[in-house]
């Protein structure tokens, strides 16, 4: 267990706050360190893992016109994946990753790592774009990690 | 990445067969790891990790009086996990875990460890039940063993 997904925890038990999570590339990594803690109960409700697009729009209700136009590797897709799984389930906050972990996937315009990271709210949704250039396990932790940062910036005000 | 999810994962692409998940006490781990494999988007769709029991209700569909009248951590309402994401998510075969993974949570009726692991297939529904005795990483991994290990026996038809 890190310390990223105790401080979390810790901090979103503090604000009485529920999280949840919708999953592409990291394919469940996010909850699975959510719920290493022990009495994770408490704020975490859950989550979808939504590995095939037909996950996406029929579970979490991602439009497919814009999954057709966009790519499921997206901006538009990481914000209606993190606003449908926190309709879905409703949670207080939800956090959201599609992306290309590897090692196949990659195109030139879409390379292997790039990753996008969002996070919905009452008060919004915010998306965070990253390029990483690890191996398959490296680039699925590193953007868990940069979830999990980004609930801290929501948390701590600083969005 | 251990040998069972890659044992798991070629003879699901062998049989043309795609899996989902609907994970309680695991947390996402059986997803997690059914993912750490390169590829694993040919068969794996993806899943629910119903750690709450409003989304075991809203999302997988299991009885609210089940769950009241069995608790969380039962037989039927494995059963109904593992049907309820097959049926969301349109796979072939889906497994489900709802157990104590510890170190809270544990009764005299219902210790730390109990878990119940189901598999969901068109021919039918099977669950299995443990009593675990590790600290709550085991317990977890022991449970995601389970359910790799029930998979590999649909699928080599010794259910």
């Amino acid at each position: 267990m890190s310390a990223l997904e105790q401080t979390v925890g810790a901090r979103l038990r503090q604000a009485g706050l529920t999280v949840a999570a919708a999953e592409s590339c990291t394919g469940g990594l996010i909850l699975k360190r959510l719920t290493d803690v022990p009495g994770s109960s408490v704020y975490v409700l859950g989550g979808v893992v939504s590995y095939a697009n037909s996950v996406k729009e029929r579970v979490l209700g991602v439009d497919g016109g814009v999954l057709a136009r966009e790519g499921a590797v997206s901006e538009p897709v990481a914000r209606q994946m993190a606003e449908g799984v926190r309709a879905l389930l409703g949670a207080d906050v939800a956090l959201s990753v599609t992306g290309i972990a590897g090692p196949g996937g990659g195109t030139a315009e879409k390379p292997v790592g790039l990753t996008f990271i969002g996070l919905s709210a009452a008060a919004g949704t915010w998306v965070r774009r990253f390029v990483w250039t690890g191996d398959r396990a490296e680039n699925r932790r590193l953007s868990a990690d940069a979830a999990f940062r980004l609930l801290l910036d929501f948390l701590d005000g600083r969005l």
